[in-house]
């Protein structure tokens, strides 16, 4: 046991015991986000959801890209000090990412994990980083309204209504660089590997409710692994319940005996847009969570504003095939702990 | 340095010092593969392309469940037994591995490596049992003809014509459990991640083409960084390159002094299907290198014949949106070196 770097805590939580520390991160959005309250803490706001490309999915492409070189940029690194990358997207085949790095010719493992995958990312990155597997690890996530819509839903130019359980999808990116460096300010000590939730949910205009399941039952074990409660967390973020989402969450850690406080408690998709811009039930997509990580959370963390915080990102595990097909919408969760290194 | 349980070695590959093992392995497919010349070696030939199911994506599904409770059987674990799942398949946000993971209910990560997803499986899976952050890691990659044709070129019914350099999609799914047993007959020594590699090939039924070059690069790459040459492998198998893909990537290591003897190098996708089934440039799909590893590759390590393999699974990543658009398709390719334990 003596040379063990990474502890394995119940079933499904990993302690990493050499803290893999964030290095650097960023985040590149679009208008919509940028006009929002927490516009001050994005790296870069796109002029439009075109970003001086030819097509949406050019657009979100260049938008991880300037996400990516934002953060390799503050840590002052070029690619190859990055020895590999992590990440995925929403679109089918996770073509934006797999098309990043082509441009930015990093080793690369493809994630899909929906909107999880910012957590996936980390998670990984940290285990990585953690047994000297990777010096730096590159996590990314990215979504853009426009490609989604199309793709999951309709074109933009049909002007389909919108449900009122409906959430809106992120354009933006977050990129973050796990290693070991001097001044590093934040780290981060444990994941929890989230399971596959199903609770019958089919509305597809509903992923709150079908992703909420999945992140009470990580919540719960990484409490019930860790032996920690709500109380050890300064703050606990989940990636974009939106508000029904949420609301579903904190009754069922109530159910659990594991109450979150109120104030102690939000989600990034309740968080990137301004209440008169009526995006319904809130935000969505894994840029949401991978963006708001960057432009919020982790610079109060960075400040001592909050010493630890669980950073949690739920995914809707859908197809618009498995859809059609009548297949229900199971949820998944993963979740990492971020501390504030004095 | 002590305590070092990975060692990163040159810019992309792993060693994998504490050696994770195949504890076993199970493949699935469907009755095309079932009458090829691996035939003896699959666990389970399903009677038709259905598996009993009411739709292709059904049968997906089930034919992973099967691969991996069969996986299970052998290394008589149950589904609490194995720390993690990682595997992926080829349809639009992975939903048949996803909802694989959700009848398993194994702490699960999603991956996407289009047809390299069994080597990036494994490659993942044996850095996180070789750092104790998985006792058990089953790794597993599926790929369907009929759900890869309707999603990717046309529905069946069209009975539309294959150009001579179309590969078949293998129906098939392959699992590994990794991780310490007493009577392990495999190991993993070293892990090489890919970059995505693009040569402008923008022919969608061409695969072999647009993935060769990543294969190359990762191939030139690992006998760069771990100092081997092609002759330290009794073989070398590609994933899915098929008959046009493989001759470019023998001439392309001949071009860069490494040459691949024509004995000693076999492509996972030139051996799945008889002659007469007439599948044009052979085979491709995750499902088909998934497959073969356990059918063929893996039991000829077990008793010996092969004491040390390098398996490299290689992706074409491309969506059809990307096509559509014109854009051109980078493959990557990831490699695991499998060595017979004595």
């Amino acid at each position: 046991m003596k040379d063990m770097k990474c502890e394995i805590i119940g079933r499904q939580t990993l302690h990493f015991l050499n803290q893999p520390e964030i290095v650097s991160c960023a985040s590149v959005v679009g208008p919509k986000e940028g006009r929002g309250p927490l516009s001050s803490g994005f790296d870069f706001i796109m002029e439009d959801a075109l970003n001086n490309q030819s097509s949406y999915e050019a657009s979100e492409q260049t938008m991880m890209e300037q996400a990516c070189h934002r953060a390799m940029k503050k840590a002052e690194m070029q690619p190859d000090d990055i020895s590999v990358m992590l990440g995925g997207d929403l679109l089918n085949q996770i073509i934006t990412t797999s098309l990043t790095a082509r441009s930015l010719s990093i080793p690369f493992l493809g994630l899909y994990g929906a909107c999880s995958t910012m957590a996936e990312s980390l998670l990984l990155g940290s285990c990585l980083v953690n047994c000297d597997a990777a010096k730096f690890a590159l996590c990314t996530a990215a979504s853009h309204y426009c490609t989604a819509e199309r793709q999951f839903r309709y074109p933009l130019e049909y002007g389909n209504q919108r449900t009122p359980a409906a959430q809106w999808t992120v354009t933006g990116c977050g990129a973050c660089i796990l290693g070991k460096s001097s001044n590093s300010w934040a780290k981060v000590t444990y994941g929890t590997i989230g399971k596959v939730v199903d609770y019958q949910v089919t509305d597809v205009n509903n992923m709150g409710a079908a992703m909420a399941p999945a992140a009470a039952d990580t919540l719960f074990q990484h409490f019930k692994d860790t032996g920690r409660t709500p109380k050890d967390y300064d703050m606990i973020f989940s990636g974009d319940l939106g508000m029904i989402g949420s609301q579903l969450l904190m009754a069922l850690m109530q159910e659990k005996g594991m109450t979150l406080e109120k104030d102690k408690y939000q989600d990034c998709g309740l968080l990137i847009f301004n209440k008169a811009d009526d995006v319904h039930a809130g935000a969505s997509g894994c840029g949401c969570s991978a963006s708001v990580l960057s432009a919020y959370i982790l610079p109060k963390i960075r400040t001592g504003t909050w010493k630890r915080v669980l950073f949690m990102a739920t995914g809707a595990l859908m197809s618009t095939t498995s859809s059609q097909q009548g297949e229900s919408i199971p949820g998944i969760a993963h979740a990492v702990s971020l501390e504030h290194i004095e």
